[in-house]
């Protein structure tokens, strides 16, 4: 057990962005969020998966749509005090720990929100260990974990209760609303026990985020590079250097969808890469051949900063390295791919260890 | 207090299709599941709304969707009852009562099945005296009632609760997800104290419906004309007759929308009239003028039973008769007209009531 102070919240948030892999949305705002919360209620309890009562009630609280929309349509912070409280009204009981759902620059840390707001702990966790584009993909759906009830808010006080009769019916329907709602709103589902989340979880997601922000924001008082600071210290796979030469990115339904390409530099120079994301990169290839797929992770870091960039905020011209890291082994699982590989987002490509496709160079 | 047979349901959906005004779903899909329940459980109880207790807690159940669906995707019948006990336990008491919430073949006779199943009687009343294609339009939002908390439940066994800030925030996050989860579901919403209804509702609109559905079925044993003896007692006015020439009807999202014309026949040779649609017929104009505005009714009666034709069932080359009739009064106050006119639909042509717009011949 220990506290997280608005310090702590900018390292989590950073840290979190890396394994975010394009998604889970904006560290900015969401630092701003969190770090404005913890300011006025205290600072937040963090406890270890194994520190839960087995019976205890924790909850996943998350934004959910299109990060895109975020940068926009600001939240107000109230609709996920809103979607927690509605999802205890409609359990009949106090939730005792709020979880992220996944990592991610805006989703990593605004449970820490709630948390403060309602004065329970953070619990070190996570359903995913990077961030996926649907509500489905998580490690909870692997353990036979409903994620109904879903309690649902928006910024405007919208605020419902879903019963799905799978996972799947809840992306479908929590999806259809968020749309109208303006393509963001607040969720807590995956309601569980504590035994559950020392099971099903990927744990200590949280510590984890935040060394991986401490080294980029560290390294430079220490003498150290960021970029080699961070690949070590995430045992990250080097996949690509360039420049950003074109993106596409629409806001399609709840998701934003597109294709970066760069141009390489340096050692890449003659050579190109070209990264799909739903919300998340998903596959990256390399002067055509696949060098990173989905559930494995694929970050984008300024060249200079080792500052990841999250999909919506892709832009031409700008200096990047495409690293590579492993998914949490859960996703290596032939369930674990049925539920957030290739097939799922209609690659025709079958997942293949990113350790494996890097035996090869297709420079 | 009365007790509703299933002799008295064939009367009750043939009415209430009268009523309908093209929507509110086809009376044989809602007379068979509405006697099947009865023919189960026992007759239905129906009261006056001066019978319910002030403080009873009452709630209109109705399918919300397309119509055009419920021809091919069947309910299961139980998404009714699902609806109404989700409310129950969201609502945390029981209901006391049922009432429809649009006249209509089909949810005219709907709240049959829930009132039979769970025994509570049915409420002779419902909140528009016709039918309409929006959640948010019934007399209930005149009188500041609102429609949360809804409770949605779909044939697979998806159920949800919304709370939403309005009425119309009420159709657009329930009408989103009624998309994907097939184009029609259950809904349990606007729940109201006895005192509401009594002020709220359009009284004695079940009974109504009965008599009209009767004097169609049993004009020819007495000897009499069924479309003459209908028009009589339902003080309509005679629009037109002629046989349809064309129907465009497309679903279009959560509605099926169109256009019926048909050419004139006897008296009205050599004319034609065409109608619009959303679910309801909202506009009927002959030789191009209007004679007929939402919210007044529209209904197009098979030329010789006098049986009512849904929007959903029009077809090349019937032979028609389209009559109009008034609408309740509170639909034709400022208020009524701006919730249920013809602006709200997007025409240019404002609300003349439909005996002021007959006074002149436009054949």
């Amino acid at each position: 057990m220990r506290y997280i102070s608005t310090t702590d919240v900018e390292e989590i948030a950073l840290g979190s962005t890396v394994l975010g892999t394009g998604g889970g949305g904006d560290p900015y705002i969401g630092k701003l969020l969190a770090q404005a919360t913890i300011k006025k209620h205290g600072d937040v309890k963090l406890i270890s998966a194994e520190e839960l009562d087995n019976d205890a009630l924790v909850v996943p609280v998350a934004a959910f749509g299109a990060p895109m929309i975020l940068i926009e349509k600001l939240f107000s912070g109230n609709e996920f005090t809103n979607a927690f409280e509605m999802m205890e009204n409609y359990l009949g009981r106090k939730i005792d720990a709020v979880m992220s759902a996944e990592a991610g620059g805006f989703n990593g840390v605004i449970p820490l929100t709630v948390a403060a707001e309602k004065k329970v702990p953070l619990v070190d966790a996570d359903g995913m260990g990077r961030a996926f584009p649907r509500l489905e993909m998580v490690t909870f759906t692997l353990h036979g974990i409903p994620v109904s009830p879903i309690a649902q808010a928006d910024e405007k006080g919208n605020k419902n209760i879903y019963e799905t009769i799978d996972n799947i019916w809840g992306e479908t329907l929590v999806g259809s609303t968020t749309i109208p709602m303006g393509g963001s709103c607040a969720i807590a589902c995956y309601p569980m026990t504590g035994a559950q989340v020392k099971k099903a979880a990927v744990l200590d997601i949280i510590s984890y985020a935040q060394e991986l922000g401490k080294t980029i924001l560290n390294a430079k008082s220490k003498g150290l590079n960021p970029l080699t600071s961070l690949v070590e210290r995430a045992n990250a796979i080097p996949l690509f250097k360039g420049k950003i030469s074109k993106v596409t990115n629409v806001v399609d339904g709840r998701w934003n969808k597109g294709l970066c390409e760069i141009l390489g530099a340096d050692d890449y120079h003659g050579s190109h890469m070209e990264i799909d994301f739903q919300n998340e990169f998903l596959m990256a290839k390399l002067n055509g051949n696949p060098v990173a797929i989905t559930p494995d992770l694929i970050t984008l870091l300024d060249a200079e900063s080792a500052k990841p960039i999250t999909a919506e905020s892709l832009q031409f011209g700008t200096r990047v390295v495409v690293v590579g890291m492993k998914a949490n082994e859960q996703w290596r699982t032939p369930a674990g791919i049925a539920l957030g590989g290739p097939q799922k987002f209609g690659y025709e490509e079958k997942f293949v260890p990113i350790e494996d496709l890097n035996k090869t160079s297709y420079v």
